[in-house]
């Protein structure tokens, strides 16, 4: 916890009383990652499992495949750098580079023209499938978690599930990072994870689908909302969205034969 | 409305029912930036607004400083492109444009080291003030207008206020876009902002504080909580937060001489 918060002098107003206050805000930190020595991206991020988020932002970008082309990665916490060296030693290009990080952050400009490449490379293959009951103490296991969250209420989280409950767990400032942070981890302990549920208490757009599929992802649970293009892809790649998830309700917006309730067929409004 | 949202066909599951009913969705787009026919990134964004977008977002990032160095502008949403060509026709050099887009969504790598260079390219130099008692209005006035959050809960949205109230107002599925679309109106309109208070609905983290020390902003107002590092950067850019704004309450995490209120000096915990 140490690292992740940091306590500050603030004000605090309520009502027409106004009084001077020590409170805890979630730290946040620049690091770069490092490919083979090229500097590839900085990141703003929560200091923390820095080995995870760039093992998972270098899978989820496509830089690499798999644990066993990384050589060695090591994180210097204190100056904000975690080196990457792959076994193959290629560095990124500057053309790809550029085109990479144009994808950082406000997420991956996905093009639909391509359908069929995408569904080859992300599709969710798994027949896994998990009851919609089992969705909400999931989502209650997930936010009772959230340690620096109830702190701070600056950060966002992300788990990943089996059907017992949540076996991998991360908060950081950025909903792209500590979706990468649970990704990383399962990546550097060569865990399967096409048959694990994403817990994420942030929206979910594209390019978080894009990071499910890559790790063939068949769930995706948010207590928030999808955009449209998030949907559309979920729906080719075979991944079910839940969201809004929240008390005894939820709503699934794509592939939703992974969600074990025999739909009532209501009229279409 | 009908481009910032689509209606799609859901499963909604209430305790032991499921339904199948149509629902809205935020509607999100790839969209491309190009800086004198040069392609400068591409941000996942609500199709609305492109202009405003792509002139907050090439200010933000500091490729133009004012309306008059832009020689035309021209919003492609149908094919998802905004073409901007500045008087002096400078092309982005391929590195600086690494550098840049490794910043984008993110947030940029700010760094400490040259704080005085900061200090004089960012600060926020006004004496703009305005009473603590007034924020608590001004957040009503904003929730009010999040008519795209109301249907769908998937949206950010930005607001610029005066002290009679909020004069530009915009929602997008991402929390930097939508601040750089009020950001960016108000560069093309060549409206000064340094008498302006930039509203959020997002977290503040230091990549928003440094958009805001672009326009001179002075103040900050968010329903959601500041990093350490947005709080220290706002201390230095003479920037106030004023964070967690929710009923009759709300935190002041620097300038607080901006907040018009008396802080009775309270026990430091």
């Amino acid at each position: 916890m140490k690292n992740k918060t940091r306590r500050l002098e603030i004000v605090r107003v309520s009502g027409a009383k106004a009084n001077r206050q020590r409170d805890l805000v979630a730290r946040e930190s620049p690091v770069t990652i490092l490919l083979n020595d090229v500097e590839l991206v900085t990141l703003l991020c929560s200091p923390s499992d820095l080995e995870n988020l760039a093992a998972g932002f270098l899978f989820g970008e496509g830089l690499i495949n798999s644990r066993k082309e990384i050589k060695s990665i090591f994180a210097d916490s204190k100056n904000g750098a975690v080196w990457v060296e792959t076994k193959d030693g290629k560095k990124p290009q500057e053309n790809l580079n550029a085109k990479r990080q144009v994808v950082t952050g406000c997420g991956k400009a996905f093009s639909f023209t391509n359908a069929a490449l995408a569904k080859k490379t992300l599709k969710a293959d798994s027949k896994f499938r998990m009851s919609a009951s089992s969705v909400l103490p999931l989502m209650k296991d997930f936010q009772g978690r959230s340690e620096i969250y109830r702190k701070t209420g600056g950060v966002h989280s992300a788990g990943l599930a089996n059907l017992k409950g949540i076996i991998y767990f991360s908060e950081d400032i950025g909903r792209h990072n500590a979706i990468d942070k649970v990704l990383g981890e399962c990546l550097l302990k060569v865990v399967k994870t096409d048959r694990l549920v994403l817990v994420t208490s942030g929206r979910v757009s594209s390019d978080i689908v894009i990071k499910a599929g890559r790790s063939s992802i068949p769930i995706i649970v948010s207590k928030s909302a999808p955009t449209d293009l998030a949907v559309a892809l979920a729906r080719e790649l075979g991944i079910a969205i839940v969201g809004f998830v929240r008390g005894s309700r939820m709503n699934v917006y794509s592939n939703e034969w992974r969600l074990s309730t025999k739909p009532r067929r209501g009229k279409i409004r």
